[in-house]
């Protein structure tokens, strides 16, 4: 019932959750399972638990700040206040931390090849916060001999409920320093691009290094391309002619992104497969910030910002996922896989919602394909709602989420029906990596 | 044999095409149906026959300036020259015209409903160029007290036949005056934001305008939405019951953008359709600028690049559109429909070919929602040729060709295969609209 009441809340404020989730509502009611970690208040304002509840007073309504500046290095700002109204607890999560990836083998990280279906449920273990052989430590900034150190700041807005954010500000970083762990030796070693394939010298290979255009370049690949598997053309117990292709330099900071990306893939699954034992309700945006070796690495997915001031001038390190921001991908995966919008949703969108006596009449639309907008005479079909609907803070996918990016929401439905969020929303980041020169 | 030695050539010079089309070669070779057009150089050029034949000298290689500097407005710079051995005619278009679309309906002109399927063929009638109630003038600047007068300019890249092109250069301009003619009153009509719906006005309407936040539009919505059409709660012959919406405000020059790319779209189904009866061979690319009330809009669907020279720096007025800043939206239509790629490709990149050998190696790769690279274990699967391949000028779809966006190329195939290259290209193209103020 109090579950029922908050979502009841929640809409009527306008939250981000218009419509009640199947994971929805705070804490952990509504599941008979034990919480993956306990809820909680950033690490770092070291709260006790007494003032962990009167945070979450939702009349006083108290801003919390740093007991003690130190804790956070690099004077990182932080202020928290409770949504009033919106849920019990406060849904956000943040975490700031100096992580050592270290170079030995660590038999709990994943092997980094991805899953073929995402979203399958994989057996390996993964990092549950414990006996990882990773080393959480503050105020170390110097590089650790046996593996990489790296700063970490991060910001999870949640939603419809607080587990996925409180389980990814546990988790995430380890992750990260999973996915970092494989690549140690080739980061470090600024005298060699990565190999291609690992194991492999450069100077070893059969293969021509770098861009050599010529006239026989064209005709190669095409005959490569037939002689390739599969093609019926090439048995595949025939040895392969050989080769001169060029090879494609991956950089040092290429490494280093798609550590963080495959990261943020890695805790959606372990989110999404540890739900069956644990109750870790609702979704959260991810924001991080990785600074090591002398850049710093902003993987954003949600609508959160990273933002650096600096002789108070804002700079903006990140950009917003929004149903705005990324109506296209939206609407080209609805049109591309129409039973995911089941039959309550047109991947079209118009300037508003079409009543069924204007059907035959012209009106406003644009699809995936457009940014501008054009006259279509409307159809029966066009009666469905909008994948995509409504403006600025308002704009929701599926009438339910106003944010396109995040972890977690798994469970996540479009109220009254059988239409999943999920397979709207990406988990993976957009990277940027900046060297700290500004 | 002609048209097999031109493609041979082609591969050898590392062209824009390595494997030959099924529509390729120069000319009307290779086809036994009429041309929709003969072939031309751009009519600003005035050339003669004799001079046509002549600008193809693959020795002599003239570069063909304007005769008349005035016969192009804006001092808008022209030159050509054509490209030796790639092709025996240049196959590459140019066209600038002062257009009117008339106010009053043209009938010959598509509806501006989209087809369904857009490969489908349309029996409308479309334009050919002539009889079209268009007047086609030059050095006419002023509005014209029946329509609307615009400024033309496109530039068409052509590959593996001179046909698509010839077609665009002759009609793209009509398709846009055509989607334009549908809007002309709402983008003439300073005074008021265009209708959601045609015939609609503004004060008639039982919405509410504009963004009226207010504390029951998320419970409204919800409740809409139940209510729409193919709801189980909501049988279709019950009446809606009043709602009170916010509606999307569509700006004028959000139609223009609209109309330049429903145009584009057209002029490729057109091609597509009269393939049957004309011989319209190869792909082009479209690269279009409009001047239309004080706003100029660049269309660009393919490499070529719009610049405006000012006090001697260069403006770059477009982006383009290649495997590289395309290859996140090429890799996803791959993953989420592999049959587009035979069982020859893979969506998953990686810097070179991989050896039989060296499965159950690590390999560098990265998938559509990486930007950066990770490590992954070789299989089978990928030993498959990648979807996107090469760097720079040699990046390459499907082994095949260098440009993603484009209008024609609808029988391209993979050399040697039915793999089809055209569902990876998109028609439509990027429009900007600036206004002229810089």
């Amino acid at each position: 019932m109090l579950t029922r009441v908050k979502s009841a809340v929640a809409g009527f404020m306008g939250g981000i959750m218009t419509g009640g989730g199947s994971g929805g509502g705070g804490g952990n009611s509504g599941s008979d399972l034990p919480l993956k970690f306990p809820y909680m208040r950033p690490e770092f304002l070291g709260l006790s638990p007494d003032e962990i509840e009167c945070s979450a007073d939702h009349v006083a309504r108290p801003i919390l700040i740093l007991k003690e500046t130190r804790r956070l290095p690099w004077a990182t700002g932080y202020a928290e206040v409770i949504n009033a109204g919106k849920s019990a607890l406060n849904e956000d999560q943040a975490c700031c931390e100096v992580v050592v990836a270290r170079r030995r083998p660590m038999s709990y990280c994943p092997p980094s090849t991805p899953s073929k279906t995402p979203t399958a449920k994989r057996r390996n273990s993964l990092p549950n916060g414990e006996g990882l052989g990773l080393r959480l430590e503050h105020n170390r900034t110097c590089e650790d001999s046996e593996g990489l150190v790296f700063h970490y700041w991060a910001l999870f807005d949640g939603h419809a409920g607080s587990g996925a954010a409180v389980v990814a500000s546990r988790l995430l970083q380890h992750h990260i320093a999973c996915q970092l762990q494989v690549v140690i030796e080739f980061i470090r070693n600024l005298h060699a691009l990565p190999p291609a394939v690992m194991g492999e010298e450069p100077e070893n290979t059969p293969y021509l290094q770098g861009n050599t255009p010529g006239p026989h370049r064209a005709l190669t690949r095409a005959a490569s391309l037939r002689g390739a598997s599969g093609a019926p053309s090439s048995p595949s117990n025939t040895p392969p002619p050989p080769r001169f292709y060029t090879e494609k330099k991956i950089q040092h900071e290429s490494l280093v992104i798609g550590a963080i990306e495959n990261a943020f893939k890695e805790m959606d699954v372990q989110i999404e497969r540890e739900k069956q034992v644990y109750n870790i309700s609702g979704g959260c945006t991810a924001l991080t910030v990785v600074y090591l070796l002398g850049k710093l690495y902003v993987g954003n997915a949600g609508d959160s910002r990273a933002i650096i001031i600096r002789n108070n001038a804002i700079i903006p390190m990140s950009a917003e996922f929004t149903p705005e921001s990324e109506r296209q991908r939206l609407q080209f995966l609805g049109y591309m896989q129409p039973h995911l919008l089941g039959n309550e949703f047109t991947h079209l969108e118009f300037p508003r919602r079409i009543q069924r006596k204007e059907v035959g009449k012209r009106m406003l639309y644009r699809d995936f394909t457009m940014s501008g907008w054009a006259y279509k005479t409307i159809e029966d079909e066009d009666l469905k709602f909008p994948l995509i609907y409504g403006e600025g803070k308002k704009a929701r996918v599926l009438a339910t989420i106003g944010v396109t990016r995040g972890l977690g929401d798994h469970d996540l439905k479009v109220h009254d029906s059988n239409i999943y969020i999920k397979p709207f929303l990406s988990c993976c980041p957009e990277v940027r990596a900046n060297p700290l020169t500004f």
